[in-house]
């Protein structure tokens, strides 16, 4: 790719950014971002060649524009690259909801673009900002693609390239697919972290709380540490989806919990046994995909 | 201390017995397990200085005797102790739930012993057994002990010492306070991650689910591979602290699940950083209590 354009350039925008200039896939990498602190940390750390100062000039002339902005920002930014003329350039973003981001895309551009591919990279890490981009982000993780019935097949051939090329590995899955097991598998897990350090921030006795809390504690709230605007923007954008997930999850929370209030040590041993069977397999799906 | 008898030879009683052999604070290390492995494990490892065929055997002469078992099996232990002979030596336990083991005693014994001080290392991984016990799993870790009112001072002040002597920092608090904190900090973030992996389990697309789960998930989820047989016990041991938790928890996340299918972006947005800002101040009190 000559031109390339990231719009928004957060953790995952610069790191895409810095993983193509680490492997000399882009040549005048570009940037836009409402805050300039991001732009400035890609040039100090030398991944960003052009910060640019609108959505309209990171666009013209580029072979591939990437949008990584919150999922709430979507539709805007779809309307701003509208607005800078023809899309003659391979459009794809990173959002964690694909539904949304196509409806966005829908509404900002009339019908969706033969050249736009939604896609959504399995990564990250509770830190924010271009100061966190890390080139290895993407190696050996999954990027879901999720190509419309209208979508070029040489612009999904290019879309999947540079994913390779920065070391995912690559699928395609329907949006609404996509949706349903991101929000079981993400979505879900992020609001009970954020609701349970929320309610032991409630409780009187807090400071104790967390004193006393364990390591397991700190893994399992380490998602509650990520970007609360970020999350609010994904509930709201998938939200069908998650309240579908939560409704499954309280369900069954709900079957654990009167197991424990009957005293059913059986019901309640059977639940642990299926879960920490099911967390195995897990691991070995993960172990499969790190060694493809 | 002479003669010490570990009663249980999982990861933490196989843990303390490795650390205070390291430090040389054991004379004679005794143990006793239904499982022959992992006293040929303590043996192999070279922590363990007498398998015991019985608690009898391992306590009787024994200066100080630690009771490692789930704590479904604490009862059961107790009244062999008892049977053994009058309690002479020191005897302290590490379960983790405190209300129920007090029982426990109780009921073996008559009435409290004045040279029982219930304890609960605040220390463990998902790993189980004395093949991975580790000699500094209690370094910079928090003990909690639970003294009764009758508890010889001498007694809670030579238990105060093995644990500092492993590196442990120690604090008293009244168990019903435990039962309360660790509901809530532990027990509770279990059943979430077990009904969590067992929920997604139950999806026809599992597979799929378990294929695209982030790095998020598997911390998220860590705490569901532990023991399910003790995590059962838990349980059902401290039953009435884990409903209070799982309630107050359960109506929290309803008032989330109710602001996304509402559309609230702003409560949304707000529990998310009520919930961040929270962790942070817990990650400093764990900072604070590693650096003591």
């Amino acid at each position: 790719m000559n031109a390339v354009a990231i719009i928004g350039f957060g953790l995952i925008g610069a790191s895409l950014a810095r993983a193509l200039k680490a492997r000399g896939l882009a040549g005048e990498l570009r940037a836009v971002d409402p805050d300039p602190a991001q732009l400035k940390a890609g040039r100090a750390l030398g991944f960003l060649d052009r910060p640019c100062a609108s959505v309209a000039e990171a666009v013209t002339g580029a072979e591939l524009v990437v949008v990584a902005v919150p999922v709430a920002a979507s539709r805007e930014v779809f309307a701003q690259i509208r607005a800078a003329g023809p899309l003659e350039a391979v459009l794809t973003d990173v959002g964690s909801t694909k539904g949304s981001v196509i409806e966005d895309a829908r509404a900002a551009f009339g019908a969706l673009p033969a050249n736009f591919v939604p896609g959504h990279p399995i990564a990250g890490t509770e830190r924010s900002g271009a100061a966190h981009a890390d080139a290895a982000l993407f190696a050996g993780r999954r990027v879901i693609l999720t190509p419309h019935a209208g979508t070029d097949p040489a612009v999904l051939a290019a879309v999947e390239a540079m994913w390779r090329g920065v070391g995912a590995e690559v699928v395609r899955m329907d949006a609404d697919r996509h949706d349903r097991v991101l929000a079981a598998t993400s979505h879900l897990p992020h609001m009970l972290a954020y609701a349970l350090v929320d309610h032991l921030a409630a409780e009187d006795a807090r400071e104790e709380m967390f004193r006393f809390a364990a390591g397991g504690f700190r893994d399992f709230t380490r998602i509650a540490s990520s970007s609360p605007r970020m999350w609010r923007d994904i509930a709201m954008a998938n939200r069908q989806a998650l309240l579908d997930a939560l409704d499954g999850f309280s369900a069954r929370l709900a079957a654990l919990r009167d197991a424990v209030a009957a005293g059913d040590g059986d019901a309640v041993m059977d639940c642990f046994e299926r879960a920490r069977a099911a967390r195995e397999r897990f691991l070995e799906l993960i172990e499969g995909a790190r060694q493809q």
